[in-house]
Order: structure tokens, then sequence, then C-alpha cells
């Protein structure tokens, strides 16, 4: 088979992929380069209608799934940033939800691991990405959204 | 095999993986369900150190390929402003690059069709994804980056 | 009399002026004019200290007047947008009124149906307009503000 | 008559309606208030895709017709933030044209005098409007956009 | 001694240093400087996670240390002003704290006077810096930040 | 002598002091605490009309003068994101000078090193400052702005 068609994802890639698949058989694909990559990645859901709560979840999974060493300011800083990215993206400018009437159900999730590429890159990186819908609170009357973050950690 | 594991993608998974299975086997997936989705899409590539040269690059794209009529202002209009939001993704919050110095490699799909979900909604989407890298000009001095815009067409 | 001086306003005039003239005698030849074009249009009146009720406000008086049809996500996505854009130039690039101690007395215009100019656009397109006063919560100390939002719908 | 039908405008409605009236008769009325107010005023035209020129058109304008003194930089500096909340409107939170592939043609007014209302604020005010069209550079591919900007001076 | 060593700071500088100089002695010399130059000028201390109570407390400041005038609304437009633009600074683009959860401990400076350099301007100016930790709610998870806002009064 | 009046600053309040006081014997004392706490530093200057020229010039100079190793991608994005936040603060939220005709003329610091405080943070920091003036391109007809920007590294 084709190398180019087999040959792993890259970080990035991989955690956007992890938060699309959630319910889709590829998934284990991506679960199993996570692994075999060294990764240190976990999933989690959350529907808010303000960010407080999207920051919140999501640092709440970092920390306790061990993702970053809740105990290091350094970490909770990287961490930090890159779900603002994410969180930026999502809002695309305006970063409320609450505020403008819209409700977020997210499924996020976070990857920390080398990154590799045409130059090798010391020490570790961080990637969040939020992926779900976006709308009014009235079922079926919002649609998809993305965002996706990342820094060095 | 559980339905849930094969059911289809709805259009903003299919644009998102539209864009970043570009060199992967599953990418023959997504064209499956796109086309079996009555859904009108295509690919393209830009690199630029300029915004102005990626809206044009992705706006010409889906004239040319005739996602969208090129003489009707309102489907002009839609597109345009989902190239805005994808873009806005990209730059999360600062809708420059050259400007402070980064340049993007990004690969973009553009797709339009039915939205479907928990209520059917009459009338066309058009979602549009630009994934690739951002940073210096310098290779392997970026990193990954996603972005995603949606409207009503 | 120079025709250039009694032909009909565009669309976005129309529904600036809607908003600016309530209380004045050439209210009667705007809403002449939106009525001889075939215009569907509203206006109503909202006082806040936080975005959420002006949002609230607008959408609601666009569905109760039947300027939209309200079980249409698309064109509930598309008045949505347009009010995003009006209230983002209330604000210039602040959208928050209460988080930084501002209050806003506004009138706001909706109108919906064809624009027409150089060329013949196909379809309609929907104008917002919110014109009022920006300040501190105690009287007279507040000035002026517009903002005008436009989308197909 | 109905005394609330004929008093005068406020400064901002009559920067506005400066702006929006300039082939209309009914820019009379405007400018007879706006001479018997005791205001110095403006009007000028600039088309450009880049806001450099938008800004230094706005700003010449202003020193040219006596608006403000050229050699103090408290008018200049209350001008330019004008300027800079009117285009901000004009862009609703992306202040760049050309970066965009967006081409505006706009009417500007510059009004600068007392404001009057509930409370009589000492000093003058200075109002920025620019109305126009935004969109692609091709004739009807563009829609109507105002802004507005208000400074102590 | 090389007078470039001694001469008095410009009004920026002395408002930036006032804010950071509170537990120093160098302290002395910017009051002197101050008083000396006939500044007005206070300072005070916020904490908060709210945006809304950090505006609150330097607008009170300005106004109960009578470096406004509280019943001038053109002072107030011109303090109001120049807070947002500091506050801008402080959140580096994103202007909310509790949203994003996020708690700020700030030092304020407010100076109004003359502002000499190059040319001597008519008229008074007023700098208002804040400076202090924007971080998570946690002790030492925090890092310093400094915002400047001026504006013509 | 009372300690706290002589007791060390901490890495933010040297960085802005190196940019605030180039010409000023104070200078000297902040020189000696960074030297003292190990502290890699640098100060320049830039003067420009455009955004493209401040990065380049401050990114430089962190490579030029081992503040960073310009081989570590980790390094110089690091920095590159501290830069951002500087010159955003100097924008206030508008991330462009040319565009806006405004020219700047910075001093810019670059400090790395330990964060001491309340607790104790594992691993380096970097804190970047411009100082200087923002204003038209006419001398006298600008005034101060300071941006400070702070990374994990």
């Amino acid at each position: 088979m084709d190398k180019s068609l087999t040959s792993n994802f890259p970080i990035g890639k991989l955690t956007i992929m992890l938060a699309l698949l959630q319910d889709h058989e590829w998934r284990k694909t991506i679960e199993q380069q996570l692994t075999e990559g060294g990764y240190r990645f976990t999933i989690g859901r959350v529907g808010a209608m303000d960010m407080t709560k999207v920051v919140a979840a999501i640092e709440t999974a970092a920390k306790n799934n061990k993702i970053i060493d809740s105990e290091s300011y350094r970490e909770v800083h990287a961490v930090y940033h890159a779900i603002i990215e994410a969180i930026q993206s999502v809002g695309r400018g305006v970063v409320q939800f609450g505020e403008i009437l819209r409700t977020v159900g997210l499924t996020f999730s976070i990857v920390r691991g080398r990154m590799s590429g045409v130059v090798e890159h010391k020490g570790e990186w961080i990637g969040i990405c939020v992926y779900g819908t976006i709308g009014a609170p009235k079922k079926g009357f919002e649609h998809e959204t993305i965002g996706f973050g990342f820094n060095h950690i």
C-alpha cells in the first residue's frame, strides 16, 4: 500500500480527529496512533451557555487525566492559552456565548506530546480541539463549529 | 455492525475531514458520502503571507468549480462571510498573516448542500474549512491550524 | 422637480432612517416607500445594560411581526448575524455593555425585501438598524450611537 | 403642528443624516439646522480599498474645512479617535478593507458643536459619519454600510 | 551630573512609574515631579474577577480625588475611554476576566496635567495605568500585567 | 532601611523599567538586579509605520543577543506570542500602525529568567516590554504608549 496513505498523522490532525470521531470506528486508529506515539490524551464533553464552564471543563479534564501537572504554573499557563485559542475559533472573534444568546454543545480533545515533521523539535506541545454545535438554545437551530489551540508546554 | 459507527457524517464533519484527509485513504469514504448526499464540493491549496491571496483563492475555487453561481451576489455574499469566519479561526482573533510575519500553507475544502439533523432544514448551506500550518517563513518553524466557516446560501 | 431628489431610497437608507425618524414627520415618507416597495418592516425599542436583552428583543420582534419565519433556521440564522453586526457597530469592537458599565437605550428597525441598484439581485435581504444612546447609567451622561447589519435571507 | 415633529435633531442625527441625504431635498433642512445651531460641518467622498486612504481623506477634510485646528494635537487626537470609531463600525470588528478584498465607496460627514439634551454639556463635541457601500470590487456586488464615531473635542 | 539622567519624566512615564513603585523609595521622586509639574494624581487598588468592578473603582477614584469634575460629561467621557484603553491592554484583546476564569489584582494610577515635549500642547491630558497580576484564582498561578490609557481632557 | 523599599523587583517590573529608564540613572539599579538574578536581557529601539518591522526587530534582538536559541522552535514560539501580546497592548485591540496612519517609535526590552513570588515556579519565563510613542507621522503629534507580553519558555 502507498506509504503516504498509511503514515501517521501529525499531532494537530490527531487532536482534531479525536474530537471529531468520538462515535466512529476510525477513532480506534486515531487512539492507536496516539498510544504508539507516546502521547497523553483525553476527551470530554461540555454543554454550556457561558464560556466559564467550557474553560473550566477543559482545564479540569487536563488536570484530572494527568495530561498536565496541576501543580506546575507553566503547564497550567500553557493549557490555558491553548484553551483560549480554541474557544476564540469557536466564537470567531466574539468570545462569548450566553451574552449573545448562543449555547454550545462541545466535545473536546486534549493531546500532549512531541511534534514531528520536517524538523524534529525538542520538548512537548499541547493541542486542544473543541468540536460541536453552536446556536440558539432550541433543538436543531444550531450548526457545527470547530476550534483548535496549540502551545509549547 | 453498530449503526452509530457507520452512519453518515454531518456537513460540517464532511467539510473538515475533506480538508484534513487529502492524502489519506479515508478521503474516499468522505468523498463517497459527499457524492451520495448530493453535495457540491471541491478542495484546493494556497500558500501565502497575506490574507488577500487566501480569500481570493477560496472565492475563485468556489466559482470555478461551480459550488456557487458567480453571477449571484447572494451566493458570493454567503461564501465571502464563510471564508472570513474560517480565516478568523486560523488567526484566532488576529486576522493578518504577513503583517505579523506569519506565513500559512493551507488546504481548503468547500462543501455545499443540505444540513440534516434533528430537524430537517430547508435550503442549502455552505461550509468552508481551511487546514494547514501557520508560522515563521522558515521550514519547521510552524504548527498546525484549522478554521471553519458556515453560512446559509 | 429634479428626479434625483425624489427617487426612492435603497434598502439600507430606508432601514437607517426608519430607526432615526421615529418621532419625525419624515417617517411617513419612509414608511410609504417601504410599503410601496413591498418590504416587510417593524420598529421597536429596548433599553438594557446587557447585550442579551438587546439581541432577544430584536430577534423576538422579527419573529412576532412576521419579518421572518421563526420555524426556519435559515431565516433565524440570517437575522441573528445581522443583529450581531449591528450591535458590533454600537460597541465599536467591544461587544459588551454591562461589563463596562454602559447602558444603552435603542430604537431598532428591521426591514426585509429586495435590494435594487445597478444590478437587480435575486432574492431577499434583511437590514437591521439600532440607533440610540450609550453611556453611563446617569441621565445626560451618554451620547448617540448607531449600528447597521445586513444579510441575505 | 405637533412640536415633537418639528423640533431640532441632536448632533448625532444631524451628522448621520448629512451623510445619508447628500442627493435628497431633506438635506437642506439638515444643513439649515446645522447652520442655525452654530455647528461647523463638511461632507466629502472617498473610494478606496485600504483604510489608510479613508482615514487620510476624513482627517484632511476636517483640517482643510477648518472643522478642527490642524496645529492643535488635542483636536487632531479627538478627530482621529472619532474616525477610527466610525471605520470600526463599517468593518464591524474587522478594520481592514483591501486585506480582505473589499472595497468601499463612502460619503462622510463631519460635524462639530455643542451637544444638547437633558443636561446642557459644556464644550464641544465632534461627530463623524461614514455611509456608503462595501463589497467586492465588482459593480453591484456590494451592500450599504454605515459607521459613526463621536468624541469630545 | 548628565542632565539627561536627571531631567523630568514625561506624563506617561510618571503615570506608569506611579503605579509600579507603590512600595519603593523611588516613588517619592515620582510624586515630587508630579507635584512640581502641577499634575493632579491619585493611586488605588482593586482586585476583581469582573471588569465592571475595575472600571467602577478607577472611575470613582478619579471623581472622589477631584482628578476630574464628576459633573462634567466631557471629563467623565475622557476618563472612561482612557480606562477602557488601559484595561484592553491588560486583557490583550480579550476584555473579560471572570468570563475566562481569570482574576486580577491591580494597582492603578491616574494622572492629569500638561503634556510637554517637542511641541508644547495646549490643554490637559489624562493618563491611567493599571499594573498587577492576572491569573487563575489560585495563589501563585498568576503573572504580571500592565495597561496604559491616554486621552485629551 | 525598610526592607520593602529595597527588596528586588519581580521579573515583570524589571522588564518594564528596563524599557522605561533607558536614559535614567535608575537603569543601573535595574540592570544590577537583572544581573544578580541571573536573567538574560537586552534592549533595543525600533521606529516604524508597520508592525512587521517591530515584530522582526524584537525577534532578531532576542536571537542575536542569545536571549533565546534561534534553532529551537519552542523558544521562537514563546517569544513570538510574547511579542504579539506586547504589541496588542500598544495598539489597544487594533494591531496595525501604518494601516491607520500611525507611526511608532519604541524602545523594547526582553528579559528571560525565573519568576519568583509566593510560589517558586520551575523553569524560565520571558517578558517583553515596548515603550514609546504612537501618533501621526508629525513631530509632537504623538503620545506615550506601553505594552507588555509574558510567556513560559
